[in-house]
């Protein structure tokens, strides 16, 4: 037998990301920065709106040329003009004065308020009866109300969603400054792997972990590199491994998950100039025989052949690596996750931190999660699965019925 | 006052979707397909695996040959040779016998089961002892056990998930069948408003609503056109419409929230060949005035010009029909939603459904929904959002400590 590693915990492993430093930066259009990093805070520097904006299609007065006015005794008021959209009016409103003004137009000098027209009636060409009373600033947006010139408008290390990118359109950022993306090269190992467009003979699989890998990286927002697959072959892998280095920011091999085949990969990692193993096990499971190296400053992987436990090891262990490195400095998605209930106990080994796919079903008003049993071998337990739940390092099971949190997947 | 159109509810709108059609499909390399949409069921032609695989190092066995085995009373095995990896052994082990092999590997004739080879010891180079018995079926993946031939592997209208790849390649399948991306044109109109890269001057803003769209179609999976702003010019926006609806599956015209714009836009809609208005107006908050017409086959949309009121009438009412036309057929993620604790009461008018924009807190083990008050013509208030609630139509409003569901933004 091997000797034994020893085998690191979970947050360990996670906390060794700390050793690798973020992408650099670059300057993308906005229509291209939705699910982007913002590299850094922006700070507006103007006020939004920066004039006074009506909310209404009415009319713009002083406030006070209303107040008490009602059906039994509107309040009669002379109406001078019509503000144009998108100019400012010379016109100037004086006490139980109004001018026209549509939604989004801008209030002219004098103007604290807006009438909607609903609460009107026209008498004459120039007279209206106002029905309503209005408080100075009703109806109408404030300049700076939205945001204040010299505020931080958005923080960087965020995901630009569909809302940032607007802020930053209203803020006149053709261009917005991101982390790079990085790219992430995939190998796959083993002598009895063969390529999708293969027919396999007895013995032979196809190659999955390739395209779940791929997907995952494509998911966390990098882009993927595939180097196809390297049979057992000392030299080949070193190759590929070196050209795979050059090209990429990170290199995750997968398979080798037999004693053999680890060694293989740790003998690839060794040989490549500036390299060192950082661990070599974490007692999480599926997932255990997870492998991490720093070589030339960049992560190298290697993970677990079979298809769920290099999923899970994607999932809960690469991912921050990747997210890291991407500059994104937000967590909160790990505080705001979904719960359900278990809906059958589960018995799980002290000392490790277990994954267990789950299928969610609503039934009764309630969610429940339902555990999917199988090999870590099986895509299909996967393809069944809406997520995973986590049993800790120190339980030793959870009952039924018990309040789980849901990683989706 | 311009006359009252009938108001429908968000149901009925929703209800629309029905009256257009799903988009062609298409065949996509695998290596493209995560997020799109599979176009029919997948049904496997093979058993996966298709041979009895190790998913451990150690020994393939008759499990007979070790029933009894303990530490103090070791079965004394027979080795005849090594499974090599990707290939079928011509060996077979009989009772007291067996061969070497690695995960993965595929059993030989004659073995059920595998020793792992840390119940074992080696007595010299053809014979070991082994201390624990393992049940046939033990340490390996039966031929079909991940998938059986004839079985469906994967049902059309769900999106693509990395598992769902990775299934898709154990399959065979270099290329899969999905549904095209529909290709949705953005137009803004307002006489206000000005392209991001023009500095306003006072009375004009920038055009945020192209951005939030933008994103908001990108990450429901369809393409995007933008057509800039067209000012309130009838020949302009018909002529622009007109191109869109040549270019385009859907068109979104925002903005125009006066009531003379949006008689613009429904004059726009009625002169196109083979137009008709199927609704304007919905009885929601933010988002009333939103128009629905079907011009040429295709779903032609006249959304509020508020920034907040575009995003909350294109998540839940303009999505829908997106994903519709995209052949989604999944809706789950609406059974399995975030719930957090309302932080206030809210008052709500009933004969609407209130959507109401939150920001998520943890704090004393409950996650908290904060409400984010502000007009909708922010867009810093939904920066700030982590998602929306919804006050149904029958409710007064929600009482302080009440659950809420999110959805999120």
């Amino acid at each position: 037998m091997k000797e034994f590693f020893k085998v690191i915990t979970i947050d360990q492993a996670i906390e060794f990301r700390k050793q690798f430093g973020a992408m650099q930066n670059e300057n993308i259009p906005l229509n291209a920065s939705v699910g982007r990093i913002l590299a850094q805070d922006i700070r507006s520097d103007i006020d939004l709106p920066d004039f006074p904006r009506s909310i209404m299609d009415g009319f713009a007065v002083k406030g006070a040329s209303t107040f008490g006015a009602s059906e039994g005794n509107p309040a009669y008021i002379n109406v001078k003009g019509t503000v144009a959209m998108g100019e400012s009016s010379n016109i100037s409103v004086g006490s139980g004065e109004a001018v026209r003004i549509a939604t989004g137009g801008m209030l002219p000098e004098g103007a604290d308020s807006v009438v909607m027209i609903e609460h009107t009636e026209a008498i004459d060409e120039t007279t209206i009866e106002v029905y309503r009373s209005v408080a100075p600033g009703q109806n109408m947006v404030a300049v700076g109300e939205d945001i204040q010139q010299g505020e931080i408008a958005l923080c960087g290390g965020r995901r630009i969603r569909p809302q940032e990118a607007g802020m930053l359109a209203a803020l006149g950022s053709e261009t917005v400054t991101v982390k790079k993306k990085p790219t992430i090269g995939i190998i796959s190992t083993g002598d009895e792997i063969v390529s999708v467009s293969t027919v396999p003979v007895h013995g032979q699989i196809r190659d999955i972990n390739t395209y779940t890998l791929l997907g995952l990286i494509q998911q966390s927002g990098a882009n993927a590199i595939t180097y196809g697959i390297v049979h057992d072959d000392y030299q080949a892998l070193l190759d590929t491994c070196t050209q795979a280095l050059a090209e990429c920011d990170m290199i995750l091999v997968s398979g080798g998950s037999s004693v053999g085949a680890r060694d293989f990969t740790i003998d690839v990692i060794t040989a490549m100039p500036d390299s060192a193993i950082l661990f070599h096990g974490v007692s999480i499971s599926p997932g255990k025989p997870t492998i991490l190296a720093r070589v030339q400053d960049k992560a190298f992987w290697g993970l677990p052949g079979h298809v769920v436990s290099a999923m899970v090891v994607f999932s809960r262990i690469v991912k921050p690596f990747i997210e890291h490195i991407s500059g994104y400095g937000d967590t909160s998605a790990e505080k705001t996750r979904l719960t359900a209930k278990l809906s059958r106990s589960l018995a799980s080994a002290q000392g490790r931190v277990d994954y267990i796919r789950i299928r969610l079903t609503p039934k009764d008003g309630l969610l429940w999660a339902d555990p999917i049993l199988g090999k870590s071998g099986l895509i299909n337990t996967m393809v069944k699965a809406d997520g995973l739940i986590e049993i800790g390092m120190n339980t030793e099971g959870l009952d039924k019925g018990a309040d789980v949190e849901i990683i989706p997947f």
